[in-house]
């Protein structure tokens, strides 16, 4: 057992891991893959340490706040389960309860919530064109914070899903595969769809295709991203799946149907979202508080979205791929339980059910991967002697 | 000291701890006897040993979510306590900022929120027939998760409030009166008055008096069940504890007059609720959101409410008792005090009332026990252990 | 490094440590000047633990309620990190899914939030005559629950603001001063202008500058307090600086113009407050739930208000000033940044913003003394054993 998880630390690159000490988790694509792939040998590393019923505490005490516009269940829960595990306390910033409205600038609440905070976590996903800006506002007045000795750490912070990026879902997706597959090397080739499906709701986020066709295309594997014409995503993003695909010696191709995409495919990810021109006005007309305005683009966007009802994964369409991995960030819109048309129909869901909770079963790991590399020096060490003092988790 | 600790924690009974080893604890009536009195012996041993000072941390790490579909300050504050003594950190579901209504199945967010936690805490009271089926579902989630390999542990459900039965107040309730009269044995042949008492408010679930009349028949006591007419409980739970009472050698009667219940009680238990038809017309409409419906039934149930004006606990009536032992889950409504007239008059409470806080004191040790005795094969070994270190719990 | 730490501690005065002891803090003047020494002290010893980057969890567990009135950022926080620096965990009082509005009495929350509370930290500012009343009811609540024998600790009450005091603010206010100035006897004959300043919102507390003039005259330093006609504090609390002034050889004047009390002022607190009389009212109208005159009001002391539009710290005001520092509770109302015209110009601000984040940063500190003196008999021996120990915060 033991030897096992020394095997699973021992396994944890440590080149890239100064790019990832003291810095911020906002995007996937801007570490390197050795630094990825520290993060997931780390997340393995702690779900071994878990399984084993070893004690993880790291932190005899400190805070780790959450701060969600959005609501959530999973990211929510999957955060307090990582701070939970390395011993850290959350504490929520509800910006309704707070005196923000109160004319406070992003850099002075920053600082004020992190005198004794060890990372915060940030989604927020509702502005195209926001929610990444102000991560990066926030890591910047912490940088500051912590460079003049307002702050006894450089606190910092973790993208629980911005307007771009939702790196914590893709990396325990790609935690995921990478178990399924038996290795990051088995996935070289490996076909992935990446497609629009239908939903009866609107306003969806771009972040988890743009987050896994930005990730996966940097393993060698063949990305292929379909969507019904004008369902684009941001299109800096595709461009940058399309150059890693070409570093990487994948390939990344574009589809207008799911049956395409979907042919020989060894992993399929049907998931809804807003066309990027739709998050775009709904932006502006969120920024107007144009009420009107968005009912009108809502209707608008879902009649738009009816004449694509056929974009469901089902039986039919599995039937030719490779036997498929199918995947899901949940909750999915199910055809006949959820809604009445939707992503996936019941038969293909309840078939991959439980491989869809062992996908965001990753997720807490992975955040308590990205906590630990940015606090720990040498997280190897760090992970060595909670092996090695082997305190039972539960007494 | 140590040795009296000792002494509590050579009392819990070992022959039905595997009857609560990782199962939810939902009804009261479906553990045997020797499970409950474990129950409230390892409640006993927790409450000497935070009393005596000593260090009760269990767990290393480990989440306890609490999820109230209704307002509660008491059993919130036992909730987080209990988990908090035990090592475990709270934290909540809370559905109205959480992705639920976004169509996300009941066994889909049970396996979500559980992968790091030990224990769900739920309370859900208030649609008759709905409450102790949602529990069951998430248990039946979890059991799967556990099962397949998806959760690392098999998290449990603690009922905390059903539309059926309030086992972790009915057990406080009932070690209060151990803790009063002396030991279990000598509640045989006690009577208690489980009585309905007047309310100006409406729609107050029947979990308690259920509770109650569900738990105490099944240790030889007199339970005299009274109310108005036409204010019954769950037919099948009142059967249940008149099936309870033959069985264990006491008995179980019903009254429509609460002095007939009060002559020569031992225990008084006046508490309003509402009646079985009316929370089953109740749920109906709350169910067809039928809002006119819901308006037109309080209106209805608060005037015949106001029929029964006489049924307050006073000096008068306790004067028929054998000084009896007043008891109250609380909040009491108090003549004079929080409404013009109450379940109890201001004079009655108020001579009872720090005895009604010793009560409700008992609840957090009692949840503490039930998450103790699901996650953990051999409590007595584990509290042995906490014994002997002898840790203080303060520094 | 830990001989720095061991001189801190060694430094804490005893004399008055019986006085926090199983004490609620709730008013600054209510403590003796040595108690008031003895935390912060304690603040610095426990900032200098943290720095040091010494484990500090004092209590293996139990909660630390906290219960807001009012909306909060910083204080929230702070009381979070104070909280969870011990080894406490928090449990927030939501009274709006609480069953508070059902009839509770203050008197029975108080008890049944706290079975396993060390410390209660309330926020209560918006009704005047009130905030301090409930936090003494809850006090004598807690007090009553322990020598009855129903709490098995005497839990403590921390003002987190009430109507009168905010001794959280003031003493990290003072120990900002006496960091920036070298020591508390340094502050002696120094000159500290608390002014009124213009802001664009009303109904703001008064309990700033009463708990900064009620701390700062008693330590020897001339205060002035200037403020528009008819702005004035309360009453009482004018007088009682004016006799603490007396008392420590200080001094205590007050003004009609920003200018004369910047006139070779060593620090200037320029913040804005309803005046006393507008509070009064208000807290009338509040209490009948008289919308349209709480309007009214609003709108006329909106008016009142601009009247004095000059009453802003600009570069100005500063340039008489012994090249003062400038201090703030945050978050201020700067001119051109958060509205058009306010409290503090955006050149001044930005000239301090550093140095206010740095007075902030002693909240968590001053918040974790009060409840360590409050819990703990002999806190030198506490802080001693932790230093001994000298077990990493971080493993």
């Amino acid at each position: 057992m033991q030897k096992r998880l020394m095997e699973k630390i021992e396994k944890i690159e440590t080149e890239a891991l100064g790019e990832l000490y003291q810095q911020d988790f906002l995007l996937s694509w801007r570490h390197s893959e050795a630094a990825l792939r520290a993060v997931l040998q780390t997340a393995e590393a702690l779900r071994t340490l878990r399984g084993e019923g070893t004690a993880s505490r790291v932190f005899d005490n400190g805070l780790a706040v959450s701060l969600f516009r959005d609501n959530s269940t999973r990211t929510r829960f999957s955060f307090a389960g990582a701070a939970n595990l390395l011993g850290l306390a959350v504490q929520d910033l509800d910006e309704t309860r707070s005196q923000i409205a109160h004319g406070e600038t992003v850099r002075e609440t920053a600082t004020m919530i992190s005198f004794l905070a060890e990372v915060v976590g940030i989604r927020d996903d509702i502005f195209l064109g926001a929610g990444h800006e102000y991560m990066s506002e926030v890591g910047a007045a912490l940088e500051e914070g912590y460079r003049e000795g307002v702050l006894p750490q450089r606190t910092t912070v973790v993208n629980l899903q911005c307007d771009r990026d939702h790196p914590t879902q893709s990396l325990a997706d790609l935690a995921h595969l990478i178990e399924q597959f038996g290795g990051v090397e088995q996935l070289r080739g490996k076909k992935i769809a990446m497609t629009w499906a239908y939903s009866p709701s609107y306003g969806k986020p771009l972040s988890v295709p743009q987050g896994v066709i930005g990730l996966l295309s940097r393993f060698g594997m063949q990305v292929s991203l379909a969507y019904p014409p004008g369902y684009n995503l941001i299109p800096e993003i595709e461009e940058l799946a399309a150059n890693n695909a070409v570093e990487s010696g994948g390939a990344f191709t574009r589809h207008d149907s799911m049956a395409e995409a979907f042919e020989n495919a060894d992993i399929v990810y049907p998931k809804s979202w807003a066309p990027y021109a739709v998050m775009q006005r709904r932006t502006e007309l969120l920024t107007q508080q144009d009420t009107a305005g968005l009912k009108a683009l809502e209707d608008d966007c879902l009649e738009n979205n009816r004449a694509h009802l056929d974009w469901e994964c089902n039986a039919d369409l599995m039937s030719h791929t490779r036997n498929a991995l199918y995947m899901h960030c949940l909750p999915a819109d199910i055809s006949g339980v959820s809604c009445a048309h939707g992503e996936v129909s019941a038969e293909v869901f309840e078939q991959h059910r439980l491989a869809t909770y062992r996908e965001a079963g990753w997720k807490p790991y992975v955040i308590a991967a990205m906590i630990l590399l940015s606090r720990v020096r040498d997280p190897r060490a760090t992970l060595e002697q909670l092996a090695t003092a082997g305190r039972p988790r539960v007494r």
